[in-house]
């Protein structure tokens, strides 16, 4: 018999290949910020960090994620989709997420100097629900290592 | 003899330029939002509102306009840069231009129900300037007449 997968193990699965997508940044030497779409139980887009490699300071992962979930969907917005993201979003993701009207955000480590909780607390929809510190330490060790590489 | 262009006759001069892009998006059904970026007199980039093209949330005018001046200059930082758009900017766009560091920002009607300003109002760097109101009344009679004609 199998038992059903709790709401707390999905969020940690989806979470993991987040931060696969935020190794495979940290390998590109990017700051390692991963993100995937989910809808329904499937996974719609994945991406990561590239604001180097594209030369383009609007090429974070969330932002790339969206772009590319809404060109799956056919449809740019995304009520019934679940964002994971292994860092707080930025304001300028945050503000994104809320134009794309996602259902529902799910973020590892919080980021204190640019997420968006301090500078645009009210930038998504008022439909999206939050959930935060999921695999927070993995997430966060990353970020911890690349800038230690880079001092 | 030829008399020296004020900033005031400049930053108008590039708005008008900004309004015209705005134009083409009214043309192709879009919100009617145009930008420009400058650099030493020269304008390296033009885009305008293409979410519904483009079918993609993150498309507003400053987004297109930072990327391919980042294109255009070979560097994603922008502080010899002014951004010209016609609409205050939203919370992501706010945030994107907080990130090119851009040196200057003019816009010309404000937006009070999704402006930065109220929403994000330390969205921008510390160091870029912001002068709004140029040419107001004809950025904001094209928004008007766009949603007069969407009833």
């Amino acid at each position: 018999m199998f038992e059903k997968e709790t709401q707390e193990q999905k969020d940690e699965r989806y979470m993991r290949m987040a931060i696969q997508e935020a190794e495979a940044a940290f390998e590109e030497g990017e700051i390692p910020i991963g993100a995937i779409v989910v809808c329904r139980d499937r996974i719609i887009s994945r991406a990561h960090n590239q604001t180097e490699t594209l030369n383009d300071v609007t090429a974070h992962a969330e932002m790339l994620a969206i772009t590319a979930a809404a060109n799956t969907m056919g449809g740019k917005y995304l009520p019934d989709c679940t964002l994971y993201v292994t860092v707080e979003p930025c304001v300028m993701c945050a503000g994104a997420i809320g134009w794309s009207q996602i259902g529902r955000i799910v973020y590892g480590v919080g980021e204190e100097k640019r997420g968006y909780k301090r500078y645009a607390p009210d930038a998504l929809h008022p439909k999206t629900t939050v959930t935060s510190g999921v695999l927070q330490e993995e997430c966060k060790a990353l970020m911890i290592s690349f800038f230690k590489n880079k001092r």
